[in-house]
């Protein structure tokens, strides 16, 4: 689905969570899946996108940027009815997965589980984190990637790269000081091309956010007005 | 996808789970789903199957047979990451969703929830449960169909309407005294026409099976003797 | 610890439920629990208290009127570190249990699972519930009680048995035409006599409330107008 | 209840989890709490106790020896039925709680939470953990103690200390480079006093146990053999 999958993603990176709103699901959900693909290869950024869980082989099918889970639950292949492995993630075509988000906590045994098992299948895990102390916990798991979001901030508008700098700025020095290569993201409020850019000169590798785009009333405008910061 | 989705599905029915085994995943998971309609239309009776729910959007779309998610969440439409609503599991193109499967199992409120809201957008609700008692107080709730799993026979190859024709029939009865067009089915344990055939005897609408016909060395051979108990 | 025990306690009942308060716990636990003995003998009515879970057997040993857990976890003695057994909430000298209360919801089969249990144990449960709906469904369960309260109406000072004297008629009316010996308590925004009086009026055999008592500035005095309802 | 309180615990401490055992529910359990406390002080060593949940507030009054919640649930006080608070543990005379236990998993903000507000309240938090890996997550977020306890070894009777003592020596060298002074445990299949011993050399700071005394024949005999260990 994307070249760079088990080395990575290009960074900088937008990381576009859809989440469960009506906005982005069904015939909605695909569009938005195009309009990403087509800014990204338009201005020739990194952008990935998290499709509805029930859409993720459809939607990965469809576009060729990097598509994630919104989540994985930590069980092995077998008797699991209605959960989500990490082998049906990597079988839909996605890269690897969003883990732990504020809306879906996973227990530490379980995200160190997650973690070491799609290290092994070559997927990519995107651990949230809710600050400093849990991030630099998170760290020493080693995921590919840590987002930051403090959960205050989530939906608010009020960018943590703008409102919260030295929580980007940590995170980013910790987290790697622990785990050199770990990719960090941080998200809550990222809603323009001016706190994208305010993240990047903090450190991070990119952004992760969601109602910014999903919500907006014209979300190519929203998406390229949130570019703009990368370029 | 379905003719008769809000009227509910032709009965009786086999309803296929195909869990998370890695017999049913990716191409396998497309190519059961095939298995499924073609042995449907080729003895003409009622099969429905439960995709891996990354996968039910992309299913759905491909075969004529009804899809059924294996679980959703007790959430509305929203800031819900990783959740799956029965808003997307209809724009997936299912008809419904199985509820409170035995390894997966919900909160009563949450049960109630679900099948209020699914009723009131069309979808149809296969409600499971462990014993008489809780058949009948999921009844009080009228879902469109019970399926009756005796947690100790689930994945025995001992069926339970061979094992235990006591619970199917007073299932049958008691559900059907409280929510008299509620569909009844039976699982645990059915591997053949013989244990299909007497849970109809039974009075049971049909069947919810899973590792029977996922992990047999030849699918279509035990979808076909299975459905002969139908005939 | 209670005369009763395992018949039931004397109706029509105030049950207190203590949560997690400030209010409640330590001493000042104790001295609620006090409290609710004297009003009891002074007034010559039923009122049960539902202690903070760690001071469950502290409390129950010092005072006579009957105590309850206000949850219990569905798992048999054995090895399950920080989870509480039916058999050490009557080792504890309660008569019983809430369960399912709406701040912390069950799985049905775990109510059946409790229920049953209790039941062998002489111990008694009073199971909450959201809406008729759902009281329909655990009265098929046969519990000792249920207490059913309408989430909105919860910590509101808007008594239910005043703003919505339908769902406490009728939830009486069905609970006691599927289980006759039921006992149906009514909860949320209860606060004074005239709301229990308006309650028992309905049909109810009693209330449960936590904040009208617990954080009043004067618990007794509290206590005392709550009672009259009673008389 | 313990001079050391907030300032920790005597060590090297054996930590005996007393689990939801019948032998230790009710009288049994306030006796074996006594037992405890007479060795403790025969043998002039340190023994830590976490009683049944429901007999917490009662058993930390009737001994000197510092007891444990064995969980604590994430929340503050306020409306929060049958959840146990760290202010309800601290009242109850306790010094701490276990956090993490492996029959009792918490999500890692969760014990973020609670390891903060624990160190706030002047409470000690010993967090299980499974492997290296996790006990390193832990350390960062900086508790009172970590106890790794492999899950396959727990109520084996074959000790962690000798069937594996690499993970003993790496936790202790990883934690106590990440976080000086906490305090390792180690547990799972710890039986008698070689085992103890063995933990010791190891580098450890004590043991957490259940089963080894909890249902042991002789419940004395068997703790006298552990602590030998620690002489």
């Amino acid at each position: 689905m994307i070249s760079g999958s088990g080395r990575g993603i290009k960074t900088p990176v937008i990381v576009l969570n859809e989440k469960a709103y009506v906005e982005s699901v069904g015939k909605k959900g695909v569009g938005l899946a195009q309009i990403c693909e087509e800014v990204a290869a338009q201005h020739n950024v990194s952008i990935a996108i998290c499709p509805q869980q029930v859409e993720l082989a459809k939607i990965a099918s469809q576009v060729q940027i990097p598509c994630f889970a919104q989540h994985v639950d930590p069980v092995e292949p077998g008797s699991q009815t209605g959960f989500v492995t990490l082998e049906s993630v990597k079988e839909a075509g996605a890269v690897g997965s969003l883990v732990n988000h504020s809306e879906h906590r996973l227990k530490i045994a379980d995200i160190d589980f997650i973690v070491s098992r799609a290290a092994s299948l070559n997927l990519l895990t995107i651990v949230c984190t809710n600050n400093i102390a849990v991030s630099k916990a998170i760290a020493e798991l080693k995921p590919y990637a840590i987002a930051v979001e403090p959960p205050e901030l989530i939906g608010t508008g009020r960018a943590v790269s703008k409102v919260d700098p030295a929580i980007v700025e940590d995170t980013v020095k910790e987290v790697k000081r622990i785990a050199k290569h770990c990719v960090v993201l941080c998200g809550a409020g990222v809603t323009n091309g001016e706190d994208v850019r305010a993240a990047i000169e903090l450190g991070a590798d990119g952004v992760l956010l969601a109602s910014g785009v999903v919500k907006a009333k014209d979300q190519r405008a929203a998406l390229v007005d949130l570019v703009s910061g990368l370029e």
